[in-house]
């Protein structure tokens, strides 16, 4: 089944107290595009510029990525900087040079128009509406934002929530956009503004889906050695996405298991700088840790019984 | 199996976004043990006031608690007073007055000095070793402990940790204790300091069991109302020792099932002021939310296949 990602292309500066990396691989699409090609490659529709390595492309076309979407744009490409506490509890922003991505006005190829699953990254909700309004009708619209739109571009972020299958958020982010102070009402009032599933994520404890008669809880992978966080989300939602396109059912026991393919592909991601530590990996290695993941979680099965 | 706790009796005023109460019943061994008492009531040893309320040793003495080593001195009980931010993630300190808690010197009468299990409250690590040399080799020695005991305490408490088999301890207090900065290499360093268990516990999201060769996830119970979080990880470790002193056994997977039996019975205590909400409950009630619980687990069982 088709799947369609609308995001951003970048190069990274990343400060971690594991190392240090300047033009690194970057990107919403990017992180998003390397974890869903373990099952479904996606079509990408993306901007960069004109220093924009064609061996960085040549990484996702080797994946079978379809990029015929990605506009070639004079100027420099997308660039973020950041820098990570120690503990990953917070990051600092050095830089954001939006550079070709100010200008960034996607245009849906005519071949990408019947794609059947579609993730809206983290841009401008105006945008992601704009995407919705060139595709015919897709089975499963999924959504990332971000509180710098919830507060200033509401209005349209509403708009496109109401026309979304799946969205994507963290717990403040969801306590923001609802004003509720607990994730089940978060939830609710999220299910309420149109989608009828919401992931939660909590970053290294978990996630939570809440659809209108479930709730469900995926831990996150625990790790020896994280190296950077950077496209954790975005992984997560790439293998989640990838997983449900591979299936052909976005229904709510394919949404389960797609979820635990999302958490053990952001498992690897962060433990490498860039997309370096998931590109060698392989659906087989998803399912050995998957194995061990398995181990590591009570089993909350068995009866309790009283004093005997 | 005999369990004994040593820690404190406290009234309690507490704020938080659900209401306020004065003079609540609080303090360490009082939540521990209302909730051990479900599996197995144990022997208390504290210190109350003359102002400390008959009616309310009755309420732990009508579920089989020994209070026969709880002393009462002339002057005031323990009081503490908190507000918690409405997201419950941090709580300010509004006062503390030890008042006969200040001179607390546990004294272990005869008749509790040969008990197999023991949980010593969060209280000087001195008092805590004090208890040690009171008691006759017990099978099991449960440990909690705060930042203000690892900063200002470390030889003391360091000296209580080599004598102890289980450690409960939030995750900053791991950091804080060992200088690690993950959780795995947290609990390495503190298995070698003596325990050979650890508990690091993470609130709302969970705790994890880690051992020599065990790493085990036990996730919190998603609830929709929490009304005061106080005294819950008393009531984790009260719910775990007591299922552990009715198994009459300390292995591991008695421990893994003990802490979901701990992180049940804390999962109703937060649903009230003070022990409001768990002294009515009943095993039946913890086997009823188990089953829920368990229903709201990601399974991590199904094999992950590549796509067809």
């Amino acid at each position: 089944m088709s799947l369609l990602v609308v995001g951003s292309m970048a190069y990274d500066a990343v400060e971690t107290r594991a190392g240090k990396v300047d033009r690194a691989l970057g990107g919403s699409a990017t992180y998003f595009s390397m974890a869903a090609s373990l099952f479904a490659p996606p079509q990408v529709v993306a901007v960069v510029g004109d220093d924009f390595e064609a061996s960085d492309l040549d990484r996702l076309s080797a994946r079978g990525v379809d990029l015929s979407g990605v506009t070639h744009e004079k100027g420099h490409t997308f660039r973020w900087g950041g820098r990570y506490a120690d503990d990953f509890s917070t990051r600092e922003t050095l830089f954001t040079e939006l550079n070709v991505f100010s200008e960034f006005q996607p245009h849906i190829p005519d071949a990408f128009r019947k794609t059947r699953a579609v993730f809206l990254a983290n841009i401008h909700p105006a945008l992601q509406l704009d995407v919705l309004e060139q595709v015919e009708q897709p089975d499963f619209v999924a959504l990332d934002t971000m509180n710098f739109w919830i507060h200033g571009e509401r209005p349209a972020l509403l708009r496109v929530l109401a026309r979304t299958h799946l969205l994507f958020v963290n717990d403040e982010e969801a306590y923001d956009l609802t004003g509720a102070n607990s994730l089940p009402q978060a939830a609710a009032r999220i299910l309420e503004l149109g989608p009828r599933a919401v992931v939660i994520k909590r970053g290294e404890h978990g996630s939570w889906l809440f659809t209108a008669d479930r709730r469900r809880f995926v831990p996150a992978v625990l790790l020896d050695d994280v190296v950077d966080p950077t496209g954790a989300g975005d992984t997560f939602a790439g293998g989640t996405l990838g997983y449900l396109a591979a299936q052909g059912s976005f229904d709510e026991d394919a949404l389960d298991q797609a979820l635990v393919v999302g958490t053990l592909a952001a498992s690897f991601v962060v433990e490498g700088f860039s997309v370096d530590a998931l590109e060698p990996r392989t659906v087989a290695d998803l399912e050995a840790r998957r194995q061990r993941f398995e181990k590591t979680l009570a089993a909350v099965t068995a009866p309790i019984h009283g004093p005997r």
